[in-house]
Formats: C-alpha cells, sequence, structure tokens
C-alpha cells in the first residue's frame, strides 16, 4: 500500500488545529448572524458543464472532476482524451459559482435582499507550494438584490466587527471600483478591446512597481500614447492610499474628469462606514477605508466597487471582494445585483496560531490499572456532571510525561485515583 | 445551460436547515467533547487505492473517483475501461478508512488512548431514493488503543449522553458480539467457510421473520442439520431483548455453554454503563442495554461487540457501530484495538425538525425607501451593540408579507424606521 501521508497538498487537522480553526469559524459566523447574514451549504459538487462555463476564471483549469460512473471500455475509448466526455461533475473550486446556483434554485424561498454565509472547503489542483493547499475552506458572505452603496456598507461593517471579535482590531479596507478604472483607461486612451490586458498589468503595480508596469506595457505592446498618458499619471507624487476618506480625497486620487456617479458611490459607502464605526474624529483614519485607484483584483466577473482588506499586523490581505451584478443573471436570464467578501481562511488561521481555547475546566483522571471500569466511568461521569471536560488515562511509569501530554492537549487539572476511591477522596490539582 | 438544481442526489441547505444541522452537531461535539474526545479532520479526498483495499466492503463501488489530471488522448485510450487506470484519488464513502489512515500517520502525536470525533460529509454514488442521499454527514466517535470494556463503555456513555442533550432521553442499545454470534455458529454446526454468508441472512431477521430467515439457509445451500438446530433454537419462545442486562440474562440468551470471557465482558461493559448513568432500582431497564444475540450489523471489519442505538419515538436505528481490532493494523503492521459508535446524523435532523433557534433576540429594521444608507447602518449597529441579529429590510407594500416572511426566518421582532428617526425614537414590537 501507498504512503500514510494525505493526498498531496492536502492536510489532516490533529485535536489542537482543528479546535482553533472551528473557534475561528464560530466567531466569524456569530458576527455575520447578529449582521443578519444567513449560513446555507450547497454540495461540493455541481455539474461540470456549471463548473465550465466561464465564470470561474483561471479557477476552471484547476477543478479536479469526477470520473462518470459505470463507463466501460467502449465510453473510454469513445471519449477520447476529452475530460468533458469521462466526467459529468466536478469538486467547486469557489463558493461563487454554487451560491449562483443556489440563489437560482431558491430564489422564490429566500427574502428580496438574501445575505448568506458560506463557510465551507474547495478545492483546486494546483501545484502544491507554502501556503497553498489543494483543500482549502473559504469564508464568503454577500449579498444579493440589492444595488445600492447599503450592501457595501453591511458587508464591510460586518466584516470589519467580525476581524474585532477574533482580536484583530485596526482593520482597514482598500476600497477601488471597477467603473473607475474602465473609465480611467479609457481616459488615458487605451481602446476596450486592450483594457482587460492592460488590467492583469496594473495589478502587479505593488510587485513591480510603476516602472515595471510602464515596461509591461508597452511590452504588451499596448497603445504607445495611451501607455506614455498613464506613465505619466503614475509618475505623479503621491501615495496609493488616499485619507481621510472623502469626495476631495478621491478625485485628487484619480485624472480629472472622474464621473460624479462613480464617485458619489464611493463617498456614500464611507459615509454609512464612518456612522456605523464612529471614531474619535482627531483620529487618522475616520474611516477604515482607504481609496486605491490601482486595485483591480483578479476575477474577471467584478462590475463595481472592489475591496480588499489589509491590517497592520501583515503585510498580505486577509479577504477581498467586490460587486459582481452580472454573474447572477446569467442563470437566471435577469439581471440581480450582488456583491460580496470573502475571508482569507487560511491566513486568519496562521495569524491566530496562538490562539488557545479558554475557561473550560479540563481534567485528567489517572487511574491505576486495578481501578474496576465501572467506578472509572461512574468518576468520569461525575466530572462531567460539574462541568468539565473528562480524559481517562491509565498510569504510566513517565507520569510527567503524560500530564505534560495532556497539558499540551488542553487539559488543565489532573486528579490521580486508586481502587476504592469515590468523587470525594479525588484531589484535583492544577497541571503546570 | 443545465437544470439550475444540485446535482442528482445531492441538497441544498436553506438557512432556517443549515441552523438546524449545525445546532445538532456543535450539542453532539459538545458533550463528545466533555467526554474527552477530541475532534480531528481529514481531506475528503482519499488515494484511490486507500479507498479500494478490501476494508470498505460494498461502500467501495459506490466511490465518486476523481479524474487525473492532464491526461490527454493517449493515456485515456491506454487506460482502456480500468478507472483505476483513470483515477488517483475518490471521495471518502466512510469516516472510517480515513481514520484507519490518519491514525498511521499521526500516531507518534496522539495520546496512548485517543478518543477522537469527526462530524463530516462522506459520498456515495448510490442509486437516489427517499431519505438517501449521495451526500451526507456521517458524525464518529472512536477509541484507539483500548481493548478493554472501558472503551465500549465510555463509547455508549458518551453517545446516551448526546442524545439525551438532543432532547431525546431514553435512547437504548442493543448489543451483542461477534465471536458471540462466531460461537453460536460453531455450536449448531455451520462450518468455518459459510459463516459469513449464514451472517448475511441472520442480519434479515427483523425483516424476514425466523421463517423466513431458517427458509432463506436452506435455499443458500447451507449445512442442513445446523439449520434444523438452528431453526429449534430461533423456534424458543423469547424475546429478542433480554432485560434487565446481566449475566444470567445473556447466557440465557444463547445456547448452553457460551465462553466465559465473552460473556464477562458483555457484563463488564452493562455494569459500567449503569454505574455510570444510575437509574432507580425498581425501573424495567436497569440498564440502558438490551443483548440481542442474533444482532449482526453488516461490516465485514467488526471482531468483538457490535451496538445499535434505538429510541420508543422511532422503530429505525439511530446509529450503531462495534470493535474492529483488525483494521488499523492494517495500515500500520501492528494489531491496535479500536472500537466505533457513528449517529445516524440524517436521522436525527428529521427527528429534530421542528427544533428551532430559542433565547436570540432577532430584529427587522424595515425603513422607508428615503432613510440615508448612513441612518440605516449606524441603527443596525446599535441593534448589534444591544446583542441582537439584524437584518434592514426596504418597506414594501405587503407589510404583513414582509413581516410574515421574517417571522418564519427566525426574526422575533420589528421596528420600522422613517427618515431622520435615532435609535430613541423606534419602537420594537414582537413579530406575532
Amino acid at each position: 500500500m501507498a504512503s500514510v501521508n494525505p493526498p498531496r497538498g492536502m492536510r489532516d487537522f490533529l485535536p489542537v488545529d482543528k479546535a482553533r480553526r472551528e473557534r475561528i469559524l464560530a466567531v466569524i459566523r456569530g458576527r455575520y448572524r447578529a449582521h443578519g447574514f444567513d449560513e446555507i451549504e450547497t454540495p461540493v459538487l455541481e455539474e461540470y458543464g456549471r463548473l465550465h462555463a466561464g465564470i470561474g476564471g483561471d479557477n476552471e483549469k484547476l477543478a479536479f472532476n469526477i470520473l462518470k460512473r459505470g463507463l466501460d471500455a467502449e465510453a473510454v475509448r469513445a471519449a477520447g482524451g476529452d475530460p468533458a466526455a469521462l466526467s459529468d461533475l466536478g469538486l467547486r473550486y469557489d463558493l461563487t459559482v454554487p451560491l449562483a446556483r443556489f440563489y437560482a434554485t431558491h430564489r422564490a424561498e429566500l427574502p428580496s435582499v438574501f445575505r448568506s454565509i458560506q463557510m465551507a472547503p474547495v478545492w483546486r489542483a494546483e501545484r502544491p507550494q507554502k501556503g497553498r493547499y489543494r483543500q482549502f475552506v473559504q469564508c464568503d458572505i454577500d449579498i444579493i438584490g440589492d444595488g445600492t452603496a447599503r450592501a457595501e456598507a453591511e458587508l464591510l461593517v460586518a466584516s470589519l466587527d467580525a476581524l474585532d471579535a477574533l482580536g484583530l482590531e485596526g482593520g482597514t479596507f482598500r476600497i477601488n471600483d471597477r467603473r473607475a478604472l474602465n473609465w480611467m483607461l479609457g481616459h488615458f486612451g487605451f481602446a476596450e478591446g486592450e483594457r482587460p490586458g492592460v488590467l492583469i498589468t496594473i495589478d502587479k503595480l505593488d510587485k513591480i512597481g510603476p516602472d515595471g508596469v510602464v515596461a509591461e506595457l508597452h511590452g504588451r505592446g499596448a497603445d504607445a500614447s495611451a501607455v506614455d498618458a498613464f506613465a505619466r499619471f503614475l509618475g505623479r507624487p503621491q501615495t496609493f492610499e488616499h485619507r481621510p476618506f472623502g469626495e476631495s480625497q478621491i478625485r485628487q486620487a484619480l485624472p480629472d474628469g472622474a464621473p460624479d456617479e462613480i464617485v458619489q458611490d464611493l463617498v456614500a459607502i464611507g459615509t454609512a462606514v464612518a456612522a456605523a464605526r464612529p471614531v474619535d474624529a482627531g483620529a487618522v483614519a475616520e474611516v477604515p477605508l482607504a481609496f486605491d485607484p490601482f486595485l483591480v483584483r483578479g476575477m474577471g466577473y467584478y462590475t463595481g466597487t472592489i475591496f480588499e482588506l489589509a491590517h497592520p499586523s501583515v503585510d498580505y490581505s486577509l479577504g477581498g471582494g467586490g460587486r459582481y451584478d452580472g454573474m447572477i443573471g446569467r442563470f437566471l436570464g435577469t439581471d440581480v445585483p450582488a456583491v460580496g467578501f470573502s475571508f482569507g481562511f487560511e491566513r486568519l488561521v496562521e495569524l491566530l496560531e496562538s490562539e488557545t481555547d479558554a475557561g473550560v475546566a479540563a481534567v485528567v483522571l489517572v487511574h491505576e490499572r486495578d481501578v474496576p471500569v465501572g467506578d472509572l466511568v461512574a468518576l468520569k461521569a461525575a466530572f462531567i456532571g460539574e462541568g468539565s471536560r473528562v480524559r481517562l488515562e491509565q498510569r504510566t511509569k513517565n507520569l510527567k510525561a503524560l500530564l505534560e501530554r495532556a497539558a499540551s492537549d488542553g487539559y488543565t487539572a489532573f486528579a490521580t485515583v486508586a481502587a476504592g476511591q469515590e468523587r470525594h477522596d479525588l484531589e484535583v490539582k492544577p497541571l503546570a
């Protein structure tokens, strides 16, 4: 038989890790529920055709596909090398495609504005590397059916509240709008057809810097005068974040003449977030939002606002999302506005690695070999009745090692049990 | 594009259903944790070879297999109709095979007696029918590394405690021992080789009755004199459950001469369960255990005690399990005792269908269209700060329908909000 390891790029979770993950999920779930979001669940499998309909972007290529049942040699021969002929189902690579399918199925049973929570695993056949897994948890909220800035405000405030509840106060959102990006590219003279490629390059600004972006745009063969105009704009003295967050700051960060509708939508989000999370007037960040005119985010389906969650303790994003008004309509044949945010759950877990289970009394009963089973199980029941977690351990020669092992598993106290002893005979001592 | 339904035999869970499922899991998890069990998680995929190594019984045929990535037409042609050549991974069909693999991987990091909880989905490509799903949740506890009756006692007491905590007091276990079955079949003269087939028939006793069992055994061509001896034993006046649970009742239920070791193991389990769950001496069931000498349970891997959880409110089993000392050894090359119990989670959910979320204040804020977004989001934050769940709803013509919908989603109160109103202006009224 093969190795005893889990499949490549996938992980087992030992008790301490599993408990931490469940605790973090419970905190996030609790805050999102308080904010009026409702958890749903969909099957991990979706139809092959749905997973490969062009909505999933690059992730479609990474899907794990399920082999059709009951294929005989003849059917396999007929399929040739075409996976679509060998597969009818696949593991989801995100929670957005399933949500769109779910909403199309159950729309009549849902409120007119539906606020969903999904906390569940997804699968991608990526080349395994540090910090990238082939099975990982996504943690999404979405608001479907509200095209106004209210939806963005509810989403951002709920997520900041969840971050606070995890003990990570001080989170801020970088925010932009795809419409602003599109307008800006038109303003500089990029033709409609080349803009998707230009956005892919701009998305690398953090990594390769303004000079790198300009060089890559020229290398791509983008319209040279447009690239030059954009280069002059990029060369202005500026930071890429603009606070405090207000109309004048947003306008200053964009070329002159940005459409009022886009700017006002961003301002409305800022006003609403500020109202829900009042801070001291003297603080640097009056609103936990920073406008970033060069934020792109990869997915092709975004149509409006896009945002990423930053925290001072780390230099990577803790989550992101945006508005994707077009996608649900592809399933329904009618347009439905939608906006979503996804925590980078695995990153949160790493950040909160030192978290431990607080508060619950947890007692190890270390018993001699000759204590009758009935007495042991009754003693265990007595401690459970007092509200403790209880583990039975038969005494080994190395008591110290046994107790250290229990402490590392989260136990906080122990008692030794000899034959004939009852509950009131036992002395409970703290574990070091 | 195809239908918007989830894949055949799989289910979406709407908010009310999802909340109920999570609540039930949380109750069970909480009780099992109190009893010293620790939750773990494994990837949903395991290696194809491991899933098809003969441990999974009939379920192996029902596995969903993953198509290898990067197959070209040549590789597919070479594979012919052999799924093993097209697939390298599969979705788990139970939690026992992954647990055995997990234990082999992590043994050095686990306590010498390891008590695990697994609550997670499994997949089986069964013909969909009422109450059978292709994705469903299993809810298992296992004790690995303890070959004594203590393990069975801890497992049964923890599970009865979890059932109580779900509001289903009065559960009892039917219990038997595979060694007793084997001894009994030898006693009647069935040869070693025909016993597995005989057990398959005895397993149908509840459905087809004693006469049906005898007829089927003859039909199978089982040793005729053994069948006759067994038929005489089956024909004795008896109930198939024997209470109270003690040595004399167990011996009466078996043919004369049952090995003392097996009987004493069962008695020890009964004594321990009675010690942990004392009941009035006058009660009919002194112990929530009933010996059933004809309980078989299907899986081939059981080696000792087997048991099924019964509850007076239903005529089907709510879970089952048993001892499987041989399986872990297949991964390790050394024998490790193990015993497990699995709740029939989907059946529990059906039984507890009327359960609702209690206690949390949940308020719908019904606002006029002209209330500024910032005011709304600030009001929402104020209610959340008071400990409520909050949903914003823009007023529609049919206010009654809106409120009924919110009530069915678990909301308990509402307030209407007009432009300019602040928190202290709002009157919170109960939802009917």
